[in-house]
């Protein structure tokens, strides 16, 4: 077991009622019953071709080879598959060959797949992602050249917009555009970091990647999206080398299933680009597939810590060692680690950690269908939350799936450090996810910097709207008043936070208000995922209140320990941030880079 | 570098003043100039002999060839140079061939070895313990048979302690000797786990082993420790095999310069042991074995702590990404991303865990110098102290080492996660602080239910002693008089918890007492770490003061800078943790096995 099933249908039926998205046009040809249905073929997917692979996938990693990056033999049939069986195209339109499912649903699957196997996940949703920033911005011709072999699974997507001196800022990228009579561009340049960026497990592989125009203007304002093919097609529609070169694959810590490359256009002066949109408003397109993406690695950041979550928690159970503090004899039998007080305080801790992501994840996602699938207000409303929540999404999961993970690790003792368990690579794997897609820091300057200001806060307000309406549902139990009326609390600490800031802001400038955007994100999401903890627990208590029996008694009481937990342990964590973000002393304005030695 | 040799300096001569351990008979012959020499002379083996094979040491990891396990093939020359240099006995007495060097000053040459190639110091500090233990409970003749070829470096020394069954549960050895009229006793069992427990870079390994002698007593009292050779002296003084067989090497994650052997004695029932001391006494034996270890796990942690610290401080001085947040020009150059407060926060953290957690083994190793060569009241208060903080020196700085080089690697943005850099190496290498000699939770109940409680509690009072005298110096500086006061209230705040702590004991048993013993010993750690920062911060203030230069500007005001980042950053965690620890609401206690799900 990698993940559970039974709360996933918790989560997208009683918290998120998923089923409400029907009955929009968009999803209208939909049912809750169709959505079930995709949860199990992920779920059959993901036993029986995804995890069989792991460990081989982990201990053979990709390499070069002429030139050319191999992967594991299987991506080959398992590409083909992702496309044949729809995961790649599922959440595109009818008239693209799509079903048109919901962000919320596409995402579960891609769970499903990424608790099983990481890597392998990264493949299909990476060309979905692309596919559908053709679809978005992209020319009809584009559209037809590229979607329906990406969707098919024979041609990989990629996003192309890391280069060795632009990382963090992408304002530095260098990789130009010549533009030619013929309506194309010739690109020239490096990108680093490419997942999936070239490989032997399909034909092609298509990279949206972003370009500066010759004689465009510096910084961001000067970056245009291209589509750029490694292999393009001739006239007779023969598939001829587009000159995008694989300069090297990078020999990673984990996710060795899926390859990162190093990549050099142009070096034949032969790499031909097609513009997507208008010039010079790239980097808002890559937006689009950033954000999804985003949203994505705190769900797989999830996936993994769920993996190990559930890999120490079927270990403690069988593993004994030791006998209860009271029982001095000897003779006794050992018992199982889980009754062990700080065993159950490890996996109440990852349970926490894992369910809120999730929840915390699935807000995000359904934040972001009805933003699609609306107008006027509701659209925009959706859009704000969706932006406020996106970094927090993003980071929080990222961040503490490296203790969760380290937690599950801590369970299974000194084989926890042994390949004998499945701990240590989870514990490996999970660590690209506070990197990938922007750095934590990156994430702390995007919400505090950005999000939290727009519109005069607007964003935040309409958050704390929901947050209020859910505090409100959960006082309804007796059992969750306390929790609730912590809540409250918090959220008007985090008021008073942001008040300090904005006028420190004001005060001291901007470098000294975003100094600590990342323990403010931190702060930021423990309260956040102590809001969905709040909803878990006011949804078990209806469950457990109604006579459906859809849960058993044993899931709905874990969501009580689980939310006492995150009260108990994870919530006060906010008291040493709220007097830390309220100081004045500015450490490291202070300190001058020469005085770090 | 992967080290300070500035700071060692100023932590030895200024902080703890080794010179004064000269005074003591024991280390009379020594001089601080001696002291110096040894480091520098560890500082050139570190340099020019183990930090060049760490790579390639990583990337072939032992493995088993014809039963045997295959080291790095420099290994054999590496530990006759840890022999003939002397690094293997210099802690022990004239009379075994030692150079009665304090265990500071070995402490302070293994950190070094440590940041250089963690694995390669396992080998000769393990002998070390293992022929200090013959040394100091075995006969004449397990002196004379096994300590010259133990500190020649020809033979290794291991700990053999755990078993498939008993890890934590040390109680539950099974592994048996039956006595036979020869004088030897005949093993049979398996060990699990075990260090450097067979390996071809020597010629014979010496396992001081736990056992249960036919007829013992069940539980921990009926252990005994044995000396069980890989290879024994027949009649004619050659080496013949004992029955140890290898039946195994464990695949692991990191340190995989040093092999961890499962071994399996007694198959063809040939296996002779020698018994150490009386029978029955073995573990009170090993816990010195033990206890020496565990500090030395907390200053290895911070070994591999301080390597990634400096190789994040190198990269993120020469690294270029963005610009200060106040200039909006991309047509300005790029500037280091030390510039940057997050990445100056990553750095400072590192270095406030770095420095404090070598501070914190520092203290440990005095009091353990002070202990060993003193009398009467002097060594029972010494004991005292050091007991009580042993545990902290061991969990502290692991536990925090998978966050500092976490940090470490964060700072390397996309290229931590590769093997292009060693920061992702440090990450997984140091993942086995928290397991071995112990995991973090036997600690935290160790400190609660043990050290804290013992003679009522005088160990706590004499440490806080110590606290509030250094305390007082500190507050002779007036900008650490803040910084004082704040670690005088932590003072009374850890009293409080420690005494409410002890309330619920009474009033609800020793399991509710130690649910929470991690947390305590977290919450304990913080605060024994915030004095040394403190102290740390005093004695740089003198040094500012003097007129003598010993250390330069930058170096006594980063010490400034790092004080102040843990007050600042790190001191306010513990306002979470004393919620938690004083909350009545016992959750894992409420929480059944059975409910988490």
């Amino acid at each position: 077991m990698f993940y559970s099933k039974e709360n996933l249908r918790f989560l997208l039926h009683e918290v998120f009622h998923v089923e409400d998205l029907c009955k929009r046009t968009y999803f209208k040809e939909h049912t809750i019953e169709n959505f079930d249905m995709m949860i199990e073929a992920a779920d059959a997917l993901a036993v029986n071709h995804l995890r069989p692979i792991l460990i081989e996938m982990d201990r053979t990693p990709p390499h070069i080879e002429n030139g050319r990056i191999k992967v594991h033999p299987k991506m080959r049939e398992l590409m083909k598959k992702f496309g044949d069986d729809g995961w790649i195209s599922m959440s595109a339109p009818h008239e693209y060959g799509g079903q048109q499912v919901p962000f919320t649903i596409l995402q579960a699957t891609a769970f499903i797949m990424a608790a099983a196997n990481y890597s392998t996940m990264a493949y299909p949703f990476l060309t979905n992602g692309a596919a559908h920033l053709i679809e978005t911005f992209g020319s009809k011709h584009l559209q037809q050249t590229f979607i329906p072999k990406m969707y098919a699974g024979e041609w990989q997507g990629t996003m192309a917009l890391t280069e060795p001196q632009a990382g963090s800022s992408l304002s530095d990228i260098v990789t130009t555009a010549a533009s030619t009579s013929d309506g194309h561009y010739l690109i020239k340049g490096q990108k680093v970091f490419i997942s999936c960026g070239d490989h032997d497990g399909c034909d092609n592989i298509i990279h949206l990647m972003l370009a500066r125009i010759e004689g465009a203007p510096a910084g961001t304002k000067g970056i245009s999206l291209f589509v750029v093919p490694r292999m393009r097609m001739d006239e007779s529609d023969n598939l001829v080398f587009n000159d995008v070169h694989t300069a090297g694959v990078f020999h990673k810590m984990g996710y060795h299933g899926a390859p990162i490359a190093h990549l050099i256009m142009g070096e034949q002066n032969d790499c031909r680009a097609y513009l997507v949109g208008e010039p010079h408003k790239g980097l808002s397109y890559m937006f689009q597939m950033m954000n999804e993406a985003r949203i994505g690695v705190g769900l797989q950041a999830t996936s993994i810590s769920s993996a190990a979550y559930y890999a120490s928690l079927e270990y403690a159970n069988v593993r004994l060692q030791g006998r209860m503090l009271s029982d001095k004899n000897p003779l006794n039998p050992q018992i199982p680690i889980i009754e062990h007080a700080d065993v159950k305080r490890l996996l109440l801790f990852q349970k926490a950690i894992v369910e809120g992501s999730l929840a915390l994840g699935f807000q995000a996602t359904m934040y972001l269908d009805q933003w699609r699938t609306s107008e006027g207000e509701e659209k925009e409303n959706n859009f704000l939350k969706l932006e406020l929540l996106t970094p927090i999404a993003k980071s929080y999961p990222a961040e503490m799936s490296i203790l969760s993970t380290s937690a599950a690790l801590q369970c299974f003792g000194g084989y926890g450090f042994t390949k004998e368990y499945l701990a240590e690579l989870f514990f490996r794997e999970t660590r690209i996810h506070t990197l990938h897609e922007g750095t934590t820091a990156i994430h702390g300057m995007d919400l505090l910097g950005r999000k939290v200001m727009m519109q005069n806060g607007k964003a935040t307000m309409l958050l704390m709207q929901d947050v209020m309406n859910d505090i409100a549902s959960a006082k309804k139990h007796d059992a969750l008043i306390p929790h609730a009326n912590t809540l409250t609390q918090k959220l008007q600490q985090l008021q008073q936070v942001t008040m300090h800031l904005i006028t420190v802001a004001q005060k001291d400038g901007v470098e000294t208000f975003l100094a600590d955007a990342t323990l403010y994100l931190e702060y930021f999401g423990i309260i956040a995922i102590g809001w969905q903890w709040l909803k878990l627990g006011e949804k078990a208590a209806v469950e457990k209140q109604s006579l459906s029996k859809k849960y058993t008694p044993e899931f709905l009481q874990s969501k009580f320990h689980a939310l006492n937990y995150f009260f108990e342990y994870e919530m006060p964590k906010t008291e040493g941030l709220y007097i830390r973000l309220c100081s004045n002393n500015n450490v490291t304005m202070q300190t001058k880079a020469e005085e770090i030695v």
